[in-house]
């Protein structure tokens, strides 16, 4: 149960077998930093190059391929005063004729009150007034090293995690990954300081970040795709295209989740998510979609005997 | 501005240029009811057929092509204490191998608590316990007569509304309509006692309703796709598959909407729903999937200057 | 046996249960014309309006839901000197930022040399030299009335037909179309002189046509979507979006058709598909696309006793 | 232009910048031999792993990235006298019911007639009776090392090339390849003695070949996605999904090639591509679709002036 402070100063543009940066335990925490999504820390050094330059990779001890690997994040937020955003929407989502209307792309800066926790537009066009967003900080990237050898661009996403830009990874929530390599090979970085649901103009507020987070090996669990946990929600997580693909691997992987743990059979499944399932669109964007296939916990808690067993406590 | 009590006899499966059932002026309140989505009425008899028998169409005196049907709900509810789902989630939400690995689809009955507010599977699988849902009723199903003289089957929809499954269609919420017929004609049925995002057993708890409705006619503003609002939400809707055209058509909407009602530039729109957009999944079943875009008030209220100019107010 | 001479004063813009506009039986024969996509007849007279204005429906006695009406084209041909197409390649098959980089849509004019055989830009490019292309006429639009009491418009397409814009519907095809409504109701137009795979530029060339055809109904057998046949093939059609579920209808019409007339098991019919079978891209451009899978009638030919069942001869 | 006989020992599954296996000039040609899609070679011998294990990669001296590889395979040809197939179609092209109706997938065998040039099911069912194919031999899978120093396993494809099961990359076709990394890196592999389009049971009839191959550097000139040419026709490809999106690409690369070597404006792409353009389905199972873009040379030899400028004759 180590506490291990990390420095990084190599950053890696795909997530693969790559030669570990810091090697940890299961149980083990790390305090550790991550630069913006094209390569500046925290003082604006270019020390990194596009896209998503990582942190990492952490090589965790007792994790071997077939295993779960499980990061909470304990701590997440922005470590510089100044952010950026693409200025326009992006063609996934919107008509053409819409589209082919809009001012040309480039790219705008924001300010970050870190103080305060809100975040405004540098040069804020008047119509928006006293436009100001509270800070809400998550890690659009991580991941441990893919499948089948691959290396995959930190740009992509995929059942090791990578680039799904989903702000529901806080400070507080709990992601769990599949192991594929010998010490899973966890990476992170891209932070996001808000974005809106599907990151339409390609970017949240992109910033450098202070990250404190922990891990924890779940020995022989193996899971199909990306899963997470926070006070309030259980969430699956599918990383496709096209949008229904992802949708597809999300609500797989709940069921799987709520048939292994809960014990549910399919008719209870069927009521449960068919009635209570609440969907969130983690990118619209990048590579790959991500589609979020969530449930309430509270929905679990009112099943007599919902308990998970307790292999999960692992 | 009158009140009409309305009890349908005839019940229609497509919405189009039919005959109209009941003529009502901008203003006026309507009393009526609604059947289930296979035709069954508050006492269980069959009076209607699939899919979707359509309470209607109402002829808005006031209503000319290029207007705007406005359509408050103002009370929406079961008036019956049974309801039913399908019994396991469709393909369209799982990855092939899993979907084959079902129980076969076959029809379930929920109980529904009208004065205690909640529903329930009737024979509710043990491993379920306590479970016991709050109802949340909602229309899923209503619209004005299509463009282009198309008769639509109540089954799917388009520009006009139709099978969106939207969950957010509650009591107190307003529906914005594009008006394509002299009279707009609207029709509505499908009532759900309860279901969560994309109708993913391909039913919310469907039962038969009484609604109470309150029109009004926008002269001279059109629009491209159904809009909503509630007292917390501004939500454009895109009815389309695949999913990527269904948020896009829900985006641009947005963007329209923004344009012309808050007078917000292309950076502005880019700041404000790249970092504050939601989107939900409406249906991922129908011939046509629904996404929603949506839009906190609040974000609105924020920016100076931020009133919708007086056009709207119409 | 009778052959009609049908002059057609009345268009639809959408299939549907709409008032014969001449009665047949099955296996006479129907002399007529259609007029192009726009309205124009072969004076350039307006005599119908966008989009596709049909001739017909025709109801043949003796089709009722259930059984499939048998259309085969006898003759084709534009019947008038000059056609128009778009000018430009549409989004659907462009990326984003290639369509925006493209010159504005507009109408072109074409040379028709009806004698020759030949088809031209009238103000052609220079950089095209010597362009001039054979013509190679079919019907980009026809069909039954739909399904469920529907009436689809003319721009898009279902289990009836519709705008396929299939290039391989030219004369000596044979089209089978399922029967929804009593008489069936067969409407035809939207005539090309020459069209690529896809209809990319939301055009074939344009033209108004002379048509004969006749019907044959086949009683108590049903298809699920359309299939045609010619000379060289067997093709069964899906028209659906995504282009996936296009694919998905049209490859399962075959194996239903394998199945069902040549008594194939599902390992001959993977074999046979598998390693035999080809696609074609109808449209990708109407609000429904098309894919057809064909298959060669030599593969079948080659098979021992694998002549159609008698059942097919009705 | 010298000739190297090269006999690989090591298979990867990944195509990336691996340790060159054979080091050769612009202007050589190899003589090599591919393994089977599951890694057995001629002798039946497992020498490889799933899936495609590739022979290569090949340095080839003057490539740098933003160059173009051009390979022509010269002769490919099965070595051995059988081959595999799975049994039964896959879900990605068929209805979701039709598929849950499917025998269970498994192997078969084919037999395969090298001297006859013929291949037929091993235990071929009684209704397919007299079935026998005539060998199309291709390469399902090669390309070079992939942008951004991914990896990317050889089940799948993207811009350099990979899994794209496109039969018309026969003996006597020309494939060209972007350049990413120093060397270009082409690997190759995953034979198939016959397939139809779209790879729907998700094999070709799967064996070992031998495989000769010229390679030509063609230098500052760089294309976006893979290329191909024989003598009938023109091709570009688009690796991606949705099919859709595999349409973008392809047509997009089709178009570029038309600006940048023929010097056509829109007009004439829209005229040329519009009415004469065809489709092809390479692969309709893999992680990435593959959609063919194809012109006939013989309609840019009809264009005065269409001969493709000098640059391309590098």
């Amino acid at each position: 149960m180590s506490t291990h402070h990390f420095a990084p100063t190599v950053f890696y543009n795909t997530m693969g077998a790559h030669e570990p940066a810091c090697r940890i335990r299961s149980g083990d925490t790390v305090v550790t930093s991550t630069i913006d999504a094209r390569g500046d820390d925290k003082h604006l050094r270019a020390v990194g190059v596009r896209p998503n330059p990582m942190t990492g990779p952490f090589h965790v001890e007792e994790a071997e391929p077939g295993d779960t690997l499980a990061v909470r994040f304990d701590r997440l937020y922005p470590n510089r005063d100044s952010g950026w955003t693409a200025n326009v929407l992006n063609h996934q989502v919107l008509e053409a004729e819409l589209f082919a209307s809009m001012a040309p792309r480039q790219i705008v800066g924001w300010d970050i009150d870190l103080a305060g926790g809100t975040t405004r537009l540098t040069d804020c066009p008047p119509e928006l007034g006293g436009f100001r967003l509270p800070l809400a900080p998550f890690l659009g990237c991580f991941g441990t090293a893919p499948a089948r050898r691959e290396h995959i661009a930190t740009a992509s996403s995929a059942e090791h995690g990578g680039n799904m830009d989903y702000r529901r990874f806080t400070a507080g929530s709990t992601a769990y990954l599949p192991v594929f390599e010998p010490g899973a090979l966890f990476f992170l970085g891209d932070g996001h300081a808000v974005q809106g649901d599907g990151e339409i103009s390609g970017t949240g507020v992109e910033t450098s970040f202070d990250v404190t987070f922990t891990v924890r090996v779940i020995k022989g669990r193996s899971i199909g795709w990306p899963r997470g946990e926070d006070d309030t929600w259980l969430f699956a997580i599918g990383n496709a295209k096209p949008l229904e693909m992802a949708v597809k691997h999300a609500t797989s992987e709940m069921v799987r989740w709520l048939r292994d743990d809960y014990g549910l059979g399919d008719v209870a499944i069927g009521a449960l998510l068919g009635q209570c399932v609440e969907y969130e669109v983690g990118n619209i964007y990048n590579p790959m979609y991500t589609m979020v296939c969530k449930l309430r916990k509270s929905m679990l808690a009112m099943i007599a005997g919902s308990e998970p067993d307790a292999r999960r406590e692992v």
